[in-house]
């Protein structure tokens, strides 16, 4: 099974990376760009095939390793192999 | 409309980050844990309200800035606000 993490900032944290990218997207020209985030995807191959006991493993992943649950959120889909 | 972009190493590119994650979720008691793939993710609000030509403009965006097209790949998805 496949789990497809993705991590963000959560609302009201400064997200400098996504400032840069938004002003290199006005210099290149594009215009009518908003705001921009920046976040992680992280795709974990897991042996698992019990999709109950995937989730769980997998949030349990988020909140001890992969996410910082202090200033980002995460959300993850989970594909059978 | 927000775009959703997610910008992933190619296949057979050495993914370092990824094997550190691995590596650390082993230590943590994680058990089953195969390949991992670190990628980023990207949330581009746009003024645009027409999704084929917000779908050109993310494409063009991701070819010419967001993903190094030698070594990475991106799929995105649209949203209406």
């Amino acid at each position: 099974m496949k789990a497809r993490i993705k991590i963000t900032l959560k609302n009201g944290v400064l997200d400098p990376q996504g400032k840069a990218i938004a002003n290199a997207l006005g210099a290149l020209g594009f215009d009518g760009v908003g705001d921009v985030r920046q976040g992680k995807y992280i795709e974990v191959e897991l042996d698992d095939t019990n999709r109950a006991s995937a989730e769980k493993t997998v949030k349990a992943m988020c909140e001890q390793l992969l996410a910082n649950m202090v200033i980002e959120n995460y959300s993850f889909e989970l594909e059978d192999a």
